[in-house]
């Protein structure tokens, strides 16, 4: 694993000092963000659709892969095999209450991952790629489920990416507000923003089973 | 307000059973979430940023319009102007851990809007539109703080959207296991999720005063 290495597309343009060239950071954020935006060209459109993703760190794409998945049948994941795409991977982590309007801001952990995904075709491949993808939502589920049918793997497409061309921004903490403004005594600070998993709900033909302990995820 | 009114490019592509053609649960979802994802073209690539934003129903745009801000030299939103964009803001709202890997998804509401942004260049539209994007992130917060300067004002551009041109998507509930899956006695439901304000931070600078009403976001 290299450091990330920048291309021009994702050297920062500005707010060069938000820029964290830590491949660990961006693996961290990939783990922790449970969506990703990715953006197409559909024509001379863009069009950026949220959508579950897996990462795998040792993928064999250079410095790691990244899979998106979805139907067959889905025209923006069909629209985005050999063509540029973007993916965007954001955790939104506090509100910055500055002093002023203008120092107001957000906490947040983001992403920006440019590629151009191949469509994956190996049996073996596909049957991680769609573990990890699962995995990433409820850790260990999918160990424990029946094996995906023919049926269900010939209606779903697995897309990767190269985690090559990334760049990670971060904001935390409180506002950078002027001198003039913390002397006027304005309250100024930041408001922490967590996610939090609520107890497993189970459906209607759940009859007393308790959940298993891998949908535990509340917190 | 119409309701929403979809050309060829918000026709949702699949799954048009999960599209809400219902205005105010567009209106609803964009209160909700804190940032937007915006994809602008950046040459041949589609480039995908979060975002903070404001939204007016009744703007000067055709069904509502929709503000960005940034830096005058930010080059994602210079490229922006007068460019097509597409604006997806997403709220997560849970896991589903269904009885099969096929069937694990996510529960979520979605919009997707697109539009060719228009600079905001008359004072009293970006007063209006600064206001409004500040108190998105902390309601009540923009009429407790000091007037922006000339200076802040001259730094600071702002982009309107219109909300004319928006489909959105929703899913809820537990999964929609196939009978056989049902029958094998495999645990399906769903894990909600949440997001949660921590009590305010104050920075370094505060003495003793407690943080104002308005920043009481906590949950």
């Amino acid at each position: 694993m290299s450091d990330l290495s920048p291309t021009p597309r994702t050297q920062l343009g500005r707010l060069r000092d938000k820029g964290v060239a830590d491949r660990a950071a961006l693996l961290t954020l990939l783990s922790d963000a449970l969506v990703a935006h990715v953006g197409v060209l559909a024509g001379d459109t863009p069009l950026v659709l949220p959508t579950a993703f897996g990462v795998d760190p040792d993928g064999p794409d250079e410095d790691g892969t990244l899979y998106l998945h979805g139907s067959v049948a889905a025209r923006w994941l069909n629209t985005a095999v050999q063509s540029p795409v973007c993916v965007t991977v954001t955790e939104i982590e506090g509100i910055v209450a500055a002093r002023s309007g203008f120092e107001h801001s957000v906490n947040y952990r983001s992403a920006v991952i440019f590629g151009t995904p191949r469509r994956v075709t190996s049996d073996s491949e596909r049957a991680h790629a769609l573990a990890l993808i699962m995995d990433h939502l409820i850790p260990g589920r999918a160990g424990t489920l029946r094996p995906d049918t023919r049926k269900e793997l010939a209606a779903t497409q697995i897309l990767a990416i190269s985690l090559h061309e990334a760049s990670l921004k971060a904001r935390d903490g409180g506002p950078d507000d002027e001198a003039a403004d913390i002397a006027s005594g304005t309250w100024g600070g930041h408001i922490p923003i967590r996610r939090v998993y609520d107890p497993p709900v189970p459906d209607e033909h759940v009859v007393t089973d308790p959940p298993p302990d891998v949908v535990q995820l509340c917190q």
